[in-house]
């Protein structure tokens, strides 16, 4: 099998590998995606292999892409910097969209969502937006970027201010996923006019907890979702930290859609509510405003909930996308459909000579649960 | 076996019984306890008996106690209370504390906890608080009482005023769980001079939203728990509904004790603040208000437990017991290690013929998870 070969997996681990079922299709065959012959995707984590990570066999040959790695959190910003950084650290903006990597595969573009999946509207998008010139130069080479935009599929945001755009976080090797240091891909960005997630400073780890916290709080003020933190060289594994504000979106969006998120992910931002609260050293004051605006993502979100269900309303997140092929619309409403996502189309027109369309994300486990309960249904 | 013969178990259900390990030690063999020879308790749910269902064997015979069954809860009084229930209903106060079974073995009485531990302290309470008339009359009968007061080992209250005392909710028959009607318990209970957990009202079911509704109210003003409503001939399975207070008081205690506590007991209290606030149709006054108190019951608890690592103060909950007898206070001690509770005596003394002692109950997994991140830990 091409997967083991390209790996080169030994018989025993291939088997395993077989066995424990971890390899989906990536990709819908498709003319649109004609360099691609066929690819999977790890479905999880296999050894060295990060869940997303994908094997395609092209009209080149067989490449692979490697996953990306989770970057773990800090909770206090103090000693953490220090503790896992050396001499110098650098912060970037985390900006709050979704994770692609998009590579050149034949002669085109090609977008892979975190979990492997090769997105047809991002690949529509990555190759609007984007030149071949890097990929001409640097094959081997992948972008991984943070798509953000009122017009993202999966997160839409207003807070960039744009429709839809790439913002490069980092560039690594396709095959073995080792990153550039920061200032090659700050370099590269720059040359081939890559826009580049925002490098907001660079800074000994000694005061780094204060530099953070001062940037950390201007993020805030503009709405915007934290930091990663990277040693200039990437030899260190990057750590990220969020903002209240982002904590908060996450549970208001966590809360709205209750039974669809995963109690963990709402534990999650709670505790880091408390612990960012503690390390500012928050007056009482402060710590009330906090309190209810936390207070106020969570219940708020509920209430508005169980009041459209009350009033006969499905529970649902809309999306509105642009896409220049109707080909591409159907296979990314396929794509949805694989990813185990109910929705419907609630709008569909032509402008400009492209096709508008309004999708209907359907909460249906939250809808269904406010609903019983509203009948009176018991816990 | 004596409890397959007890419960008259075909041999292929005693097997089961035997093969998925239901079946745990109840009790401490101990002069305390003298009336009763062996004792076990349903660890899980098995068939139709309750996990916390004991069987003893006495010096009387085999005797069978059943479990307490798990209360289902209403997140709408509207149309809740009409569904469940016919005609009319009464409503109880549901007070906050511990659950305790109290039952007559031999010559003496014995407290069983709700998961069916034979409980020292309870024990020794209930000999000293309760009269044996009741049970010389009614021997097969058992009273269910919730057990409340400041010197609660288990759920150490204020709000009732006083030390320690059991209210009678439910009297049932031992063997089967049958319980009485609501007046015939309420007689026996002042026949004997057993005090009853408030009975609050009765109505029929077309207005009981309203009524309870009032009744929830007037109940979170006085900082109390909330209702059991209650067939008048108990031929329906009661239903619980509790007040903002107790909800925001129990997301106190959990976030406090954050990893003690599992994220379905805290994210249950969550949507129940919601459906409180949808029912009750509050203004955004009044939603603002409850989300400050919801957002300072979770915060102001995460944040006072990292205040006290940061100070290294471990995370504990204090009790405060009296006993009459060293000998139960062993007993007592050694019944918490069985539980699985992490403890240290912080102080004894004697005072008036009885030892007043101290406990921590010390949480353990909170302090260390917050000692990692507050030394750079990540999530």
């Amino acid at each position: 099998m091409y997967v083991a070969q390209a790996l080169k997996l030994s018989k025993s681990v291939a088997e395993k590998l077989e066995e424990r079922n971890i390899l989906k299709e990536a990709i819908i065959k498709h003319p649109f995606f004609r360099d691609v012959i066929e690819a999977v995707r790890f479905d999880k984590k296999f050894g060295e292999f990060e869940e997303g990570t994908v094997i395609a066999k092209t009209i080149n040959g067989v490449e692979i892409v490697r996953g990306y790695p989770k970057i773990r959190r800090a909770l206090t910003l103090y000693p953490t910097i220090k503790k896992y950084f050396k001499k110098r650290v650098v912060f970037e903006e985390k900006m709050n969209g979704y994770n692609v990597r998009i590579v050149h595969f034949g002669k085109n573009l090609y977008a892979i969502t975190r979990r492997g999946f090769v997105c047809p509207y991002t690949t529509e998008k990555a190759r609007e937006l984007l030149e071949l010139d890097f990929f001409k130069d640097y094959p081997k080479y992948m972008l991984c970027c943070e798509a953000v935009g009122r017009e993202s599929p999966y997160v839409p945001k207003d807070v960039y201010g744009v429709d839809f755009e790439f913002f490069v976080f980092d560039i690594k090797e396709r095959a073995s996923g080792n990153p550039l240091p920061i200032r090659e891909k700050e370099r590269l960005c720059n040359e081939y006019g890559l826009k580049l997630a925002p490098i907001l400073g660079e800074t000994d780890v000694k005061n780094a907890h204060e530099v953070a916290r001062d940037i950390i709080k201007k993020l805030d003020e503009k709405g915007r979702e934290g930091v990663v933190i990277k040693d200039p060289e990437m030899r260190n594994k990057p750590i990220k930290y969020t903002t209240s504000k982002a904590n908060c979106d996450d549970l208001k969006y966590a809360f709205r859609y209750f039974s669809e998120y995963g109690k963990d992910f709402m534990f999650s931002r709670i505790i880091r509510e408390a612990f960012q609260s503690f390390e500012f050293d928050e007056s009482d004051e402060e710590l009330k405003s906090r309190s209810l605006r936390l207070g106020e993502s969570i219940l708020k979100a509920i209430v508005e909930s169980i009041r459209d269900v009350s009033e006969k309303r499905k529970i649902v997140e809309v999306v509105r996308l642009k896409f220049s092929d109707l080909d591409v619309l159907n296979l990314f409403l396929e794509h949805l459909k694989r990813s185990g996502v109910y929705f419907e189309v609630r709008d569909m027109k032509k402008e400009e000579g492209r096709i508008l369309v309004e999708i209907n994300r359907i909460m249906k486990s939250t809808t269904d649960k406010i609903k019983d309960h509203l009948k009176g249904g018991l816990w």
